[in-house]
């Protein structure tokens, strides 16, 4: 038997999210599908964790374990036949049995897009969030500083999740405009749910002038979610890499 | 009665091209439509000049005369209230009465966007050519260096096409390579027809050694389309700007 990491591209626009669900089309649930196609056997689908409907990646990551005789590294090839173009698997390779998509990720990047303009963006419609009113991007930059480092995240989680700790780390934050466009950038060792979006929300309230931008220190110290800015809609998010 | 410059965004995935034809939906149709609803007049749209199916475009122009009160610079809102989120009309304005959109133009600037990977990209389909193939970027530069200047472009004109000079003059081109993505950008005084899509499937036949870069000068001089490249697909290509 051998473990098999996947590593898969998706458009999510025209899915349920990720994780599997009855009666409705999920890209955990359409690859699975054609895993099965191919090994003809049953088949366990871990994910590096669950992305919500019209989130994107580019670089999920996913193993099942097989007695199939295809090679590893032809997966790939032999998946991409069988799915949709929305999704792309872009390698494939053995790994130790141990190795768990979830369980053995280290850190993740999320990308979060914002289209910054007077009017929306045909070109961008589904890819990122569209904001009109003007933002003060040097505020947003100063905002930003303040979510690096090991913080009890309780106000950036979606209210209603439970998890065992809510303390993350946040390795790496970058936000860089290139004209109509702000690119938010987050490493961590993990994300509770909502997390991205709600820093992304935080942000453009900060850029709007609904909070300054030192006021985000005292919205983490209160770990109370109601304090925190909007939920950023799901098409600007992105998840970019998972580390192992 | 007004001259109204518009300038337009749009995905041109889901359509037959920006000309107007029965039977088909073309971007001129939708947003010709558009306007006679907004004025309930009979309306004349000019455009900078066609684009093909699938084709998009970032600031494509175009100019309609009308008696209509709305205020000039609200036509934008009150189009976008009426067209679908691929169409959006980014700009609208009175200029003079003799401006026209296709002969007023004095230079344009096309995108053409390469996605150069293994297996292509779900988040790029219908946005970028996906070439598999290695290219050799550094050879790809260098062969687009012939094109600059004025030169008789036959040799990159669809075969059938009729206008009367072949003559056109590239006051610049830029070729920009990101990670897996590879983009073209051309400006020049006139594009004839699949001009620019046949220098990007030229400069994809140098990457791929098919021709060598100096063979670009020679496939100019010939005027023989047949002695250039392939002509690549639609979706890469963007109208980015029109100048007046």
């Amino acid at each position: 038997m051998r473990n098999i990491k996947l590593t898969i591209e998706y458009d999510g626009t025209n899915y349920h999210g990720w994780q599997i669900q009855k009666n409705a089309k999920t890209i955990q649930g359409v690859i699975l599908d054609a895993i099965k196609k191919l090994t003809r056997e049953e088949i366990v689908l871990n994910g590096s964790g669950r992305t919500d409907s019209k989130v994107h990646a580019y670089g999920q990551v996913a193993n099942f374990k097989t007695n199939s005789n295809i090679p590893p590294e032809r997966f790939a090839h032999a998946l991409n036949r069988i799915l949709p173009d929305d999704i792309v698997v872009k390698k494939s390779e053995e790994v130790d049995m141990d190795f768990h998509a979830r369980y053995s990720a280290q850190a993740k990047i999320y990308r979060y897009l914002i289209y910054n303009s007077k009017f929306p963006s045909p070109l961008l419609r589904n890819r990122a969030w569209y904001v009109p009113y003007s933002l003060n991007f040097e505020e947003m930059m100063r905002a930003a500083e303040f979510f690096r480092g090991t913080h009890d995240f309780s106000a950036f989680r979606a209210v209603g999740s439970t998890v065992e700790s809510s303390i993350r780390t946040i390795s790496r934050i970058s936000l860089e405009k290139n004209s109509d466009i702000i690119s938010l950038e987050v490493t961590s060792n993990g994300f509770l749910y909502n997390m991205m979006r709600i820093i992304a929300g935080t942000l453009v309230d900060v850029g709007r002038g609904k909070f300054k931008c030192e006021d985000v220190k005292g919205i983490i110290e209160s770990r109370d979610r109601k304090k925190a800015g909007q939920t950023a809609p799901p098409e600007g998010l992105y998840l970019v890499r998972v580390y192992y």
